[in-house]
Parts: structure tokens; C-alpha cells; sequence
């Protein structure tokens, strides 16, 4: 990566503290923006008219699956509790094969997942995240209790994740096959990708960036630090970007989208502080957008089609999805 | 229901017996039709162009979830192992109230889900169900083992789930809220009720079929028999129309698709056996059609985009899915 | 039940308060008594020389396992959030049969349960049950939180629960199948039965009290509103003499060993307010007392060798658990 | 470990073929020996009257847990399918400071467990392994299916674990904090620390046999491999020392009992292959022995009363225990 150096001259150095954290609070807040009962933020945001439109991009019928698989092959190492996903049958067919489903009628297989909603590619509801005592608009932190989420479940979401898609593809902009850890994506670089891409983000985007981080790791075949370790990733200023363009939600190819470290001793992810509970921006983690990215580049589109409806599971503070962009 | 007699009159009341499943098997056989390593069988139908157009029908940018909540409060009893998916925290808000995160710099929630994949709105992967020895492509039953599905999990579908749906509103052409359990929907009352609504299924189409069943139940406030017992639904002899039309995949509002019971001693299920491992049709079960339904009433269009990709669980013989339909 | 009139006239129709509730907290508090740092409570009854004596009262080798199954046939039904345990398979024999695991060198079948761990007989922990804003010991009820129980897990308890066990096999004594739901079994009722029995309850013994409940249901094959509905059980007034007595830990055949409903508008299960928190009394739910009440009754003899250990969950609320009394 | 070149001396270098396997399971064979209908093997050989002298064992009233906690801490590291337990609560203290218990009249606290059976000491049920079609009393393979065990599943042995529990320290006898991987446990060393210890181990007994592993693990703070890695252990030829000595079961402080390699070209853990579905011999396996080892080696007392009954888990093939020695 031999433009790291002019890279990181576009970083953010400076330290982020609780001082940040509240003007951004009070800067970015959307709370009430969309009524006192919202519970979806920025997908407020996506029209009938730009669902219209969205499909309007449809043009050579290409369809690409963003979603990691959800296996014991995933990046999941314990932290923060979360594990791989666990599959386990409950019928089989080696049952069939020993007859005993004969007397049943019928030969069939059934299975059971078991797994951290946030095991793999998923939205983080906006249940996920709490600045202090509250969630986004303003409700209380204790409606996510041992009960689930009382307010802004995943489930209240059902309908929304569909619109137009935009790909910012930073790595390849920059010449690299991945952005190294801890590298900062700027409001600037966002601006600048985008126009080199001549595509312009705007109002009811779903936005996707890409920083090869996870294809990487695949390729290397081992996950290493990837879930929770240092990352490269959106700057913490990329919140008040974001919330300028009006964004319906954002998504990685990062475990945390956000860049790790974010040079703010005492808080650990203080964009992710800003952006769900103050915004009520939904963000997206683990997405997979190689395939995506080679398309975009190969024809030069970067907009598409988006839908990534996550599973109806109510309570939910995460959503998990398989996003599906269709050119 | 007032026009139950004449309904039944179209029925079909012959017993369904072993030569007729080996007929239909003979007949019906889609193994090698597109290769000897296909895993997708009729979703094959479904060709870029033909997604290009389904995007075009597009036009008021309405949305539509055709999910049940995957919860507690879902339609299962425990037969076939199945139960309601359960859903439990690993970090809340109220422990962030208690002041028990701030240690970890941030205010966050995590949650876990534990549920059968087929515990609400999901598609059977071709992996589901064996004819004999054997599921879709001839592929051997005892390629499903404790280990998973090696052949036709439902990960090899991930971005598959994409192009024109149609819905065929059976009750709501019939008259009435709901077919009464046990009533069989024909391959004429099928023609019939497309040529009422003025709408052509063809090749590559997801078509929904409507009987009304979940919403009653949903109404009624209690499940009932619904999770496998009687059901109005698709009779044995759609296994031929379906396979006429080329469908690429099937969804009914109901727990299994196919009326229940289906006339046929000694085998659950007969259409089971013949679509799933015999044609390679996916079929979507627990579907929850009223808001679509009412808007195809209301405009008089039955047709739409349709998006429904599974989540991408390795080796799974289901896929949980939240389906959209956007008009 | 011919008895029910007389035995209804030793009840306690008198309706607790919050008066009561506090009285009693004040007054049975064992808070310090084992040091500041105690985490077990009343298990410190039990001295090695009990343990010794306890060796002593076997004499015949007869062994009865007081546990029910963990199984799907199990009491629960959804309320607490709990259900019966799910058992899953990862590898079985006819994985095997279909020479799936030669290559491995080795047939073999493996397994995984999921389960609330208060699904079938177990003790309750001192950090189940909280009187207002403490647990046993005076601990903070926020040491109870998504990460599990800080302070007296059922961990904490490995090598405790084993000495002299008695049971006051009640419905017996009175000459019934079973006590009636709503029956409350008083401290009078507790020293008659005794009395009757021949039998001394003292200090560090783990007391049984058999209401016939659970084989009542057992017996009819179906548990009815077993799980959380009226049950006979010890009378709020017990705690007292539960107290005086200084007994080690309790159990009962029914599902929350305490009479239902306790007259205790506003307070649910007033009991458990005391005897857990407030006394750190271990309880035990749905022991399985039958063939052990059956041989008591046979030989005349009502103590026992003891042992309930807990499967060491680290953090757990709740130990299941396959009591083993040896005559 | 300087005696090391000693020890080896006495190892069985022969290479294990598929005929010493046969050899064994036609000479060791204990099917039909309790009847056609058995399911337990050689717990059989445990009488009321070795349980009534077992219990005179208990002279000092000293009790130890041979548990090793069930938490994420665990030595699975995804081998065989098998994780560590997965604790998630369901209710917490935390849920009560916030006030949301208070509508329901009780603060309290629930939890979950969600583990394989086999994630930390346990017994393996005579359901667990297979000799070629067929487990222990000859029946078949197919058996132990998806639907679990419906033969030797661990619940036929609630009431049968108890009785005389003899440790061998095979690690202290050879002045060794550990045996080393690979090292073997030989017929003539078991006599040897018998011996040494002066107890005779016979019909009847539970005997465990420490080499100190475990102990090392737990010490270095890192389970390396000791999950399905090289271990030291028993040697094949053990198998027939076992029959002859008629013991009702036999635990080790590793992940495997058996000595790992075990010379075996093509067949994995032959031990195992004989001892449970040919002898009906249950083995216990991540047995934690240090605290007991360390009371014998004090008062040079290595027999006590043993008790490990298995959660009664209907069709399991295994089956977790907190095992406890009483002195």
C-alpha cells in the first residue's frame, strides 16, 4: 500500500473527547425530527418516488449477494459475547436412508440456527446503540431490557431497506487491494471518491464502502483481529458528512464500519456514539462487496438497486440480512 | 363460505396412491435439466432479462413485507420438532443504566436468536425433502446428515431470489376471507383465477398463492391447527401446472402449501414429494399476503418486483426470509 | 379428598402485606451471619460431621433419582419465558450407518441441549430471587445483569449440596393423592407430619415436602397449569419455621414450592421475597418424590444420604439437577 | 519429567490393527450379559450392598467437586462440532433496578444454557460410540438417530451413579506434575500405582485415573490442544484390565481418557471402540481431580464414596455431571 503516507496526511489526528461527542450530539441530533414515535430515523428519509427510481437502475438484470455466509467459518471470536453462528438438524436425510421417517410419510430434513444476531452481515437497529441514558428520539436506554428492544426494534424496519444503492469503492480509488488498519476515511476522501466515480450520494441513499478489508481476510484465510481489532474505516467526522447528505443507511465491509482506533481515549466507537442514537442512522457490518465493487468498476456504475429487508425477529437490537444489489 | 359446494365440485376426490406419486415422478423429472451439478433447479428459470423487467413494474414505489414475525407469539406446537424462535439478550440497557458498560466506553445492546429455520415465513430449500433415496438432480438423501445439507443447501441461492412475482388471490376471487380447510385449489380454479385478475403466470415468475388462512388465524388470535394440520392449499395435480408455467418458485400463506389432507393414505404430503426433489421447486410457506393482497385489489395489478433471498446459512435445508414486494 | 375441609381451617386466610413482607425481612435476615463475603447462606449449616452422619443412614443401597426428565414433555409453557429443553443432535448413528464418519476413524454420536436452566428440577440460586434492590448478603441486585451473577452463582455451591435429607411426605400424612391447588401447608402442619412420620427436622438438613402434586399430573398426562398456576405449597408463615429450624435448602414436587395464589395482593410468590434474599435459603422445584415418598412409607424410615450438586454453570441463577437420595 | 524414558519403556509400541480390534470385541463382549433388554452396561455390576459399604467410607465428612465449570472458559475449541456453553439470561437484576419487574410483584432473575452435552465433564453414554452397525448389546447403529438415542440414551442411568469411587494417581505415583502426551497408561503401571497407593481397585468400583493434564492446563492458563490433541492417557490394552477388574465405570482428568495417538493407523480412539459399545463400560471424561488427588496423597485414602448422577436428559448420548467424591 505505497499511498499510505499521503493517506494518512488526510486523516483526522486530532483526539476526539467527550466535549466532541456532545457537540456533535447537539449538532447532528434528529430526535423528533420524524415525530415523537419514530422509530426508523434516516429510513424516513427513502421516498415511494426514489423506490421508483431505484428501480429504474435496473438495466442488465445482474444480481449481487452482499451476505457473508452464516457458518462456524465466520470472524466471530467471542468478543462482545458473539460467536459463530451454530447449525444443528433436527431430521435428516441419513434418517430417510435408515427408514425411520417412513412411517411419518415422508422423507424430510429440518434444521435449527442458533447465533448472535450480529454474527455476520446484519444491520444494527437503532435499539443497538445508546448515547447515556437514551436510545435514538429521545426514548429511554431501559425500553432494551432482558425483554428485548420495547422501542426501535429491527422489526419496525420490515419494509424500508429498499432504494437506491451507492458504492463508494475507497480502496480501489486509492490504488490499494485494502486500506490497512486504523486508516481513516475523511469527509474529503468520501467527496473525492465520489467524484472519481462520478456518482453523487444523496437524500434516501443506501450508502456501501468499501475498504477490502474483509476480502483480505478471506483470502488470507484467517480472520485474524478483524472482529473488534483495529480496522480501517469511516473518521469520526464522517458522522456530520453523513448526516449532510441525508444517507438512509450506511454499510461496510468492516466489522464496525467505523475506523479502529478512533483516537478517543475513554470511548470506544464514538461514531458509532453520533451516528445511531443521535442520527438514527442505521448502520450495516460485515458486508460482503467484492463482487459488487469488480461490476462497478468493470462498467463503471456505482448506483443500483438495493433491497435488504432483515429478518422480521421482534425485539431485535440487530437485523441479520443477506443485501442483495441489483444492476 | 357459500360457494364451498360448488368449490368442492372442482376438487379432486380420486386417491392419490404410489403409481400416481411414480407417475408424476416419471413425468415431472427435472434432474439434469440444468446440469449434473445443479443445486437451484427451477430458479434457473429466472434470466437477467427477465429481472430487468420485473423492475419495470415498479411503479408507485410501494413496499410490501410479506413476513411473519419470527417471535413467541409464532404459529408452531412442536410437531415435526419445530417451535417458535426464542429470543434472549447478551448485554441490554438496562445494564448500561447500571452503569456496567461504561467501563467498555460504550452503551451497547446485543441479542441471540435460537429457532428451527423453518419456525415462520421461510423457503424449503431442495435439500428439505427426499423422494426415496434421493432429492433434487439425484442427489443421494445421504447427502443430508448431522453435518448439514453437502448438495442443495440453501446458501447455493443466495442471489437467486429476485424477478416478477404474481399473486393468484384464490379466497378473494372465490368470495370469501378464507378457504375452508381441506379445500383444494385446482389446476383450473388457478387458470381461472388468473384470467379473472388479468394476469398470466409464466416462466420464471414467484408466484403467491392467497387462501387466506394466516390472516384468519392472525384475526382469530390463536394458531389452531395451523402448524400441520388440515389447510385449504395447492392439490397434488399443480405439481403438473406449476410445472407447465415454469414457475420458478411457490408461496402460500399457509404451513405447508398443499391442501391438507391430500387424499393420499400413507404418504404426508404427496405434493411434497413430486415438487420439491422431483422438479426442484422452492417452495415458501407461511407467507403473509393481506397488505398485498388488499393493494392488488385496489389497482387491479398482480404482478410486481420480487425480492427474497435467504439468509446464507451454510448447509441449511430452509432460509428464514423477510420477502418484499414492491409495486 | 375428603380431608380438604379440615385442612383448610389450619390455613392462613390472612392477607400479606407489604408490612408483612418487611416484617419478616427484619426479622429472618441472615445477612453477615456467614461474613461479609458469603455467597451460599444457609448451605454453611451443613458441617463435615453432618456429612459423616448423613453416610450413616445408608443401609440398604437403595438409590431413587427425585429428577425429572429434561425433555420436550417437560411442565413449561412459555411463561417466565421458560420451555421445555430442546435436545439436538450433531453427529448420530446413522450418520454412521451412511458411512459418513469412517474417514474419521471412529463412529460416534455427539449432542447439545438448550435450555432455561429453571426448565425441570433444580435449585434456585441465591441470585434468582431479589428483595427490592438486594440479593442475598446484601449484594446488589445489579450484580445480576446480561453478563450473568456476579455474586452467588450457582457456582458458588459446587460441593455443598450433600448431607441428611428429609422428607414430610404431607399428602400423605393427611391421606391424599394430592393436596389441592391453593392448599397451604403451615408450620403447624409441618411439626404434625413430622411428628406423625417419626422424624426429627433439624439444623443443615435438606428438607422434601411432597404435596402429590407432580405425580397427579404425571399421572393424567397432562401438566395442566402446573407451571405457574395454583399449586398447593409451604404457607408464607414457613419461612419462620424454615428458619428455626436452620435446614440447609428445601424442595418441593411442585413448581415454585410455595402455595398458590399466597394472598398476597400486589406481591407475587411472598415466599420466595424471603426465604431466598432475605434467609439465602436454597429452594428446589419440581423434585420428583414418588418412588423415594413410596419406600419411605414402605420402611418407615424418612432420612436419607443426600445429594443434589449443581451442574457448575459460572454465573448461573439456577442449578438443574438430578437429586440422588440413598437409603 | 525426568522418569520419562523409564515410563515409555513400558508403553505398547505394537501398532493397533483392525484385527486387535476384533480380537478384543470378540473377548471383551459383554452383550446379553445383563439381559437382552440392558441398557447400561457395567453399572450393572454395582450392588446395594457396595453402595452401603461405599458409604462407610465416609469418615471425615470432606466433599470435593470433580467439575470443571461449564462456561466459555472451556477447553472446546469447534473440534467434533463442540463449543463451550453459551450462558444468556433471560431475566436480570438489572431488568429490576430499571422497575420492570415490579408490574409482575417479583424481582427476579432467569437464565439459559445452550451447550453441547459433551462440553465439559461428562459421561459419555453407552449411545455415544459404535462398533462397525451396532452399539453396546448389539443394538443397531440406527438407533441414535436425529430424534436422539432411543437405546442406552443417559437417562437409563439416573439412580446408577453411586457407589466406591477409587482414584489412581498414575501422575504423583511417577513423581510427574503431568504425564506427557502420548505417554501411555499400561496394564502393569495401573497394578503398579495401585499398589503403590494400597487400594485395590474391583467389581464395582467408579475408578479414576489422574495424569495431571487438566491440572496443567488449567495452570499454563491455555488448553493448547487438549481438546482432541495428543494426551497422555489409557492404553488400548487397558480395555481388557477394565473387564477383568469388572469396574462400573472409569474417568480421566483429559479430553479423551485413552492415550492419544494410540498407534492405531485408520481407526481413531480404538479404545473407545471397545470400551463403551463392546464392554459397556461408561467413561467420564474432563474430570478435575487435583483437589482430590491432594486430600489422598495427604491422608493416603484413595477410595470414598462417589457420586455423579447425569442430568437426566431424555436420548442423550451423554450426559453433564458436577461428580462428587465424599471422605
Amino acid at each position: 500500500m505505497h499511498k499510505t503516507e499521503t493517506i494518512h496526511a488526510r486523516g483526522n489526528p486530532r483526539t476526539i473527547t467527550r466535549a466532541d461527542l456532545d457537540h456533535y450530539a447537539s449538532k447532528l441530533k434528529n430526535w423528533g425530527r420524524w415525530g415523537e414515535d419514530d422509530e426508523i430515523g434516516t429510513l424516513n428519509f427513502v421516498t415511494p418516488d426514489m423506490v421508483v427510481r431505484a428501480a429504474q437502475l435496473v438495466r442488465t438484470g445482474q444480481r449481487f449477494s452482499l451476505g457473508l455466509p452464516y457458518d462456524q467459518k465466520g470472524p466471530q471470536t467471542g468478543g462482545f459475547g458473539r460467536l459463530n453462528p451454530i447449525h444443528l438438524m433436527r431430521r435428516s436425510g441419513v434418517d430417510g436412508a435408515a427408514g425411520l421417517r417412513d412411517e411419518a410419510g415422508l422423507r424430510g430434513a429440518d434444521d435449527w440456527i442458533i447465533m448472535p444476531m450480529q454474527s455476520s452481515t446484519h444491520w444494527d437497529a437503532l435499539s443497538h446503540i445508546f448515547f447515556d441514558n437514551h436510545m435514538y428520539n429521545g426514548y429511554p436506554i431501559t425500553d432494551v431490557s432482558s425483554d428485548g428492544a420495547r422501542r426501535c426494534g429491527i422489526e419496525k424496519t420490515k419494509d424500508k431497506f429498499i432504494g437506491r444503492g451507492v458504492l463508494l469503492d475507497v480502496a480501489r480509488a486509492l490504488g490499494v487491494d485494502e486500506l490497512e488498519p486504523g486508516f481513516p476515511i475523511t469527509n474529503d476522501l468520501l467527496d473525492d471518491v465520489a467524484d472519481r466515480q462520478g456518482v453523487a450520494v444523496g437524500r434516501g441513499d443506501f450508502l456501501m464502502v468499501r475498504t477490502g478489508m474483509m476480502e483480505s481476510r478471506l483470502q488470507a484465510g484467517t480472520w485474524g483481529d478483524y472482529a473488534g481489532g483495529d480496522a480501517p474505516g469511516l473518521a469520526f467526522e464522517t458522522a456530520e458528512w453523513l448526516h449532510a447528505k441525508e444517507v438512509a443507511a450506511v454499510a461496510v465491509d468492516t466489522f464496525g464500519c467505523e475506523v479502529r482506533p478512533n483516537n478517543s481515549p475513554g470511548f470506544f466507537q464514538p461514531w458509532h456514539w453520533i451516528v445511531i442514537p443521535i442520527m438514527g442512522l442505521t448502520m450495516g457490518e460485515n458486508f460482503f462487496l467484492k463482487d459488487l465493487a469488480d461490476s462497478c468498476a468493470a462498467d463503471g456504475r456505482y448506483d443500483f438497486l438495493f433491497t435488504a429487508p432483515a429478518l422480521i425477529v421482534t425485539g431485535s437490537v440487530s437485523g441479520p440480512i443477506n443485501p442483495i444489489a441489483i444492476k
